[in-house]
């Protein structure tokens, strides 16, 4: 909380292991312990929150953390109360549930609590969520959006997120719901962002204040890069609702392995491991 | 049946539109009736052959063919009976419906048929081929995969498919069965090959004697291409059974737009289109 960068994001696919070793929530509780003091748990973007911020709590207790806050701010009016505000002086992390991105955005954004949130971030307090609580970490956001597994045609609205991490649009769920169709769409409507799907189970940690993430958890994340995009079409609609993309640049990112956020690429393990 | 490159292609990803306006099944049939000559309609694959090929049959009539022969191989013995394989060179077209392409290789591959096939191929004449009949066109071909949509981990097996197309493996079903992870896989695997995902009632129409492609029908095909990697780690089981795999090329491609085969890039429109 004494840190002169920005804390470190963790950033969950939803669906992250609450029964066996519970390794992505286990990193997460490590991290915030490090960082001393208590973990806020924020549930506004589910509507059963007792049942939602208690299972938090008792999983973060049971791996180690010695307090656990619940902040249940359902309305704008709650968000400006100095009962909740002041709260955030004292969490070393924040973790955010699943739900529904839309209440989180309309609920906290610009309020007094999300200007704590993101003084206190900037001053190193962790930030984790996971589903909803990871769509809105980002500036750009996902807010709805139609795969082809399920409708006829991709159909995404991008909506305004916290903003933690700049030039980014992250998707949850991802290979779960498959969901690379949209995100490619929202690349080729937002070319100078990039997609980041990060499946169940799994996770981006996000360190540095943002300038690189390393992948945790049972799956994969995958990277979406438009910015050397030789042709876009997607405005074309004579001919096709579908958009022709060509030239974008993909990774797909398992445990251990580390990507620069600024560089755009992956960061290469050192000698004597898996190249 | 005269030229002298190979005939065209015609790769559907499935699910063709079959009481609509029939977009994908008309172009076929009617590069088929340029080409002058019956079309044939092979139904190894499927299990239903004289529903299957029924239904082709009528279709192709309906849409101008004047004859269309229905070639019910469904063992090697037949394969190899001059009954069947002499009807090959009175063909202009050859459609192969959808079913299972582990039939279409063990009972066709390499049978005197095949070798008929093949050879009316490279004097010109069309072959078509649908979901199963699609996934068999390549040399590389994809018999079982896994997807996360439906299971806990990827898992691609690769086969030998008829070869009309080099260096390439196709998916078909693409968008609508959530494929993009199980053929970006299989590329982890087999960097030098490119994988074409086709989604359903959607189809590469390839010309030129395989130098390029134009897709045609409802959807999109996704190129990736793994020639250009950077890092891939398919085999470092300790750390994770997800592959990472860095700077794939990646093209998404609508209805009216070509992409080059051999430069393995999309072809831009003439002045005057959308660019």
């Amino acid at each position: 909380m004494t840190s002169n960068s920005s804390g470190d994001l963790f950033i969950i696919g939803g669906n992250e292991d609450k029964e066996g070793d519970l390794e992505v929530l286990s990193i997460f509780v490590q991290d915030a312990i490090q960082n001393g003091g208590t973990i806020g748990v924020l549930t506004t973007a589910t509507g059963y929150p007792e049942e939602v911020g208690g299972e938090y709590r008792d999983l973060f207790l049971k791996l180690g953390a010695s307090n656990v806050e619940l902040v249940h701010i359902d309305t704008r009016t709650k968000a400006e109360e100095d009962r909740y505000t002041q709260v955030v002086s004292s969490l070393s992390a924040l973790f955010i549930t699943g739900g529904d991105q839309n209440r989180l955005s309309s609920i906290i954004g610009g309020t007094t609590f999300f200007k704590e949130v993101q003084k206190a971030w900037q001053n190193g307090m962790i930030i984790a969520g996971t589903s909803a609580g990871a769509a809105i970490m980002s500036r750009h956001m996902i807010i709805s959006g139609k795969t082809k597994v399920k409708h006829d045609k991709i159909n995404v609205e991008i909506g305004v997120g916290f903003g933690f991490l700049e030039d980014v649009v992250i998707d949850q769920h991802f290979s779960q719901r498959a969901r690379f169709g949209r995100l490619l769409y929202a690349i080729a409507q937002n070319p100078q962002i990039i997609g980041v799907g990060i499946d169940e189970n799994t996770a981006i940690w996000v360190k540095d204040g943002g300038k690189y993430f390393e992948v945790i958890g049972e799956h994969s994340v995958t990277v979406i890069d438009g910015c050397k995009l030789s042709f876009v079409d997607i405005a074309d609609e004579a001919e096709s609702d579908e958009v022709t993309i060509a030239g974008v640049s993909l990774h797909s990112i398992a445990k251990g392995y580390q990507f620069d956020m600024e560089k755009r690429q992956l960061i290469m393990k050192e000698k004597g491991t898996a190249q």
